[in-house]
């Protein structure tokens, strides 16, 4: 590790230990043991920046509470991990971390009539209208992740034993928000470019109506889906959908948050998006908007009435079981969110950045791409059968290999040890950092004599 | 606000600022760009630290993201707001917060099988097991919050129309997972102590059985209430609850992480815990803990298959949805594990704090305690009506005079504007803060007239 960034985390640790005294201290100011402690500090953090602007010294402190290592792959690596690349903070969300960090941090002018949403200090409640509008919905909440968003819905709209549409590449909490709430999973084709197309669609609701006698009560559709990153046609399906008066969720965990999404221009009843991949937010963290239609149902208030006290419980939501995130979740969200909202107009920059280093890849002899290509996204499973695994296959290392090889270089987040598919995610990389990755893997083959083509290589 | 600790959050952003110099960079290194910024930002810390130790200067920055004012409730004030006390992060968990701050910070080193409790490093393997022996039970799984547990076990155990047992002080978010499930909430009546006893939930369950036909299906019970932290008798009713074979959970969002909870030795077939109310952690975080026995049922694993591909999901959990606190939650939850499990050694002396405090209110004729006296936990519900609401009758700014004059004393977290009854909390509160506290509360008895008792006063 770069020692100057090892002194970075030292130097916030130092402060964090600083800011503890004031927590610890009265009022009225620190006593005499409490100030000879800050004097301590601060000469300690002198000494620090000391190092960090010469680039000495040594770590000093290498593990939080004892046991949890300092992690510090966005500081250190270039980062091609493919569910972390569009959740990594921005500068802002890390400050609201700070600042935001305790547990019920967003309560402090929680008014009548007690509600998240409500709340107008932070500005919560405008954060939601925004939320709203930046999906092109009516309403939104937050949720703890985009699953509690598919819970959210299947548990208002599916009873047990009804069918719910799925692509055939959906992710894997889709099928446990419908498993939850006892409904049956029913997949729609992909086609043979691995495409979800709106005639797949049709087809297989009018199968399952003659199957089961009933229709699917629900379609869920990712946008961009989890294993390819392939773009499928949300709007086409929604179409058909609403011609069986089957309410569609649009799944945005790929999309809300890295390119423009206008939920109702598309068609969606329900749009999902994830906080902590796409929308540089902190885990656990998501957003469900609907239209106004569906957020009576959706976001219902309680009927319960205790049968003793008659207690009610005013505006509180059922499915969001009252309040959903309370501190420094929803807060990181709200301090991103204008780069959020900024960087989903550069999407065609990300993805001439995702496809300039996958054109390069497939220079690398023998390499594929999965996914579609060109590429519509930043996500992109490739197939390295044909290159680097030929090398895996007498190297002592075996698959590691490319892992040595591309730690060496300080890049992480492939998949250890995997050279035949895999996924990998250039989101938010700048072209400098997109140059050093291409080169670094065309050193690498190089270095192992694949042979790199000079002609534009076509799938 | 002290200026010193205006300049420690400006320190701490500095450092985060100077961090994203790193993130932007190449592994390589700072290009000369980067390195002037560099060194100017350093240059700009010591200026911070210079202010810091001199506590001079004025502020600079006031806002994050424009929208979101600094939160220094905890550095500026003694703070007994009712919930938030044992929620306020150790400094270990906020260097955690600076450290996993990403998305999905966690999942660096995820492997096969490729589930959240079963990662290594950061060591989160370990500490789900710990997790469960603290609360005294087999198995252990962190949840968005202790109302997640509560949806986890109603989703598991609660059909449609079936009867669950609360108390009549139950908190909302339990009527509320009830309610989502479809069951129907039968509250035990308290008794005249505002205690709950195990005599009254067997008449309950004896009157449900009459009504309905049908025993409840789950007993849900709070062993200390939000409303007045009374105790109440949850070891004798899980005998009870267990007599008729009704599983019972142990709601413990105010006790888990403050005082011990053995679940088994008080008979509890499901634990509950909040990490943001009662365990030094962020928001959303919480723990749901159960039996071997339980287990099974509640953390059972999908069988949902794919009809079209076959895909099957492992050993991903249906109730948790797979995953469930990717990120900072829970690895502020772990950094603050051991201060948590060592402070619920030293309940006894919270308790003493929190009785020395309000045996000081109930000085100020006319005051009283609404919760049980003596006090068996550090939140409390007093009624000031007799006292201060006396002065706010004729008082300009009515009840807000009490906020203010608190204010003035840089106390807060008091419900604006209360001087009926309303709820404080003293955990962990130092005695000098705890003296400071009762001081400010005797002056401004003593500022507006009302008779101090000097005799100790009964209830």
């Amino acid at each position: 590790m770069d020692i100057r960034v090892q002194k970075i985390f030292e130097g916030l640790f130092a402060l964090e230990d600083l800011r503890e005294i004031y927590r610890q201290a009265l009022p009225s100011g620190l006593d005499q043991e409490e100030e000879t402690r800050f004097t301590e500090k601060i000469a300690s953090i002198r000494e620090i920046l000391g190092d960090l602007e010469a680039g000495t010294g040594h770590p000093k402190v290498t593990r939080i509470a004892e046991t949890i290592e300092l992690r510090t792959r966005e500081e250190n690596l270039i980062n091609i991990q493919p569910i972390q690349a569009a959740g990594r903070l921005t500068p802002e969300a890390r400050k609201a971390v700070i600042s935001y960090g305790d547990g019920y941090s967003t309560c402090d002018a929680c008014r009548k009539p007690f509600r998240l949403d409500k709340i107008c200090k932070p500005p919560i409640a405008t954060f939601h209208e925004d939320l709203a509008a930046f999906v092109g919905m009516d309403q939104a909440r937050v949720v703890p992740g985009a699953r509690r968003g598919f819970q959210a819905v299947t548990s208002t709209i599916v009873n047990r034993g009804d069918s719910v549409l799925v692509s055939g590449l959906s992710h894997y909490t889709e099928y446990l928000a419908v498993e939850n709430a006892g409904g049956i999973i029913r997949e729609i084709p992909v086609n043979e470019q691995n495409v979800l197309k709106a005639d797949a669609a049709a087809d297989k609701i009018e199968q399952i109506k003659q199957e089961t006698g009933a229709y699917p009560v629900l379609a869920m559709i990712d946008h961009y889906d989890y294993l390819l990153a392939n773009e499928h046609d949300f709007a086409g399906i929604a179409k058909v959908a609403h011609q069986y008066d089957i309410p569609i969720l649009y799944n945005g965990a790929y999309t809300v948050g890295v390119m423009p999404v206008d939920g109702k221009k598309l068609g969606a009843d329900f749009v999902v998006g994830s906080g902590h991949k796409s929308m540089a937010s902190p885990a656990p963290s998501g957003v469900l908007a609907t239209t106004d239609e569906w957020a009576d149902k959706v976001f219902r208030t309680t009927q319960m009435v205790g049968d003793l006290t008659k207690r009610k419980f005013g505006i509180k939501e059922v499915e969001m079981l009252g309040c959903t995130l309370m501190g420094v979740t929803l807060v990181a969200m709200m301090a991103s969110f204008p780069t959020v909202k900024e960087r989903t107009l550069h999407w065609d920059e990300e993805l001439k950045k995702s496809n300039y280093f996958i054109d390069h890849l497939l220079k690398i002899e023998g390499s594929k791409v999965v996914s579609e290509y060109p590429r519509k996204h930043t996500l992109t499973k490739v197939d390295t059968t044909g290159s680097f695994d030929k090398v895996a296959q007498t190297h002592k290392r075996r698959g590691f290999f490319l892992s040595d090889e591309l730690s060496k270089r300080s890049i992480g987040g492939e998949f250890a040890g995997a050279t035949k598919t895999w996924k990998l995610n250039t989101f938010g990389l700048s072209w400098k950092k997109i140059h050093y990755l291409t080169d670094a893997f065309t050193e690498i083959a190089e270095k192992y004599e694949i042979n790199i083509l000079n002609e534009e290589k076509k799938r």
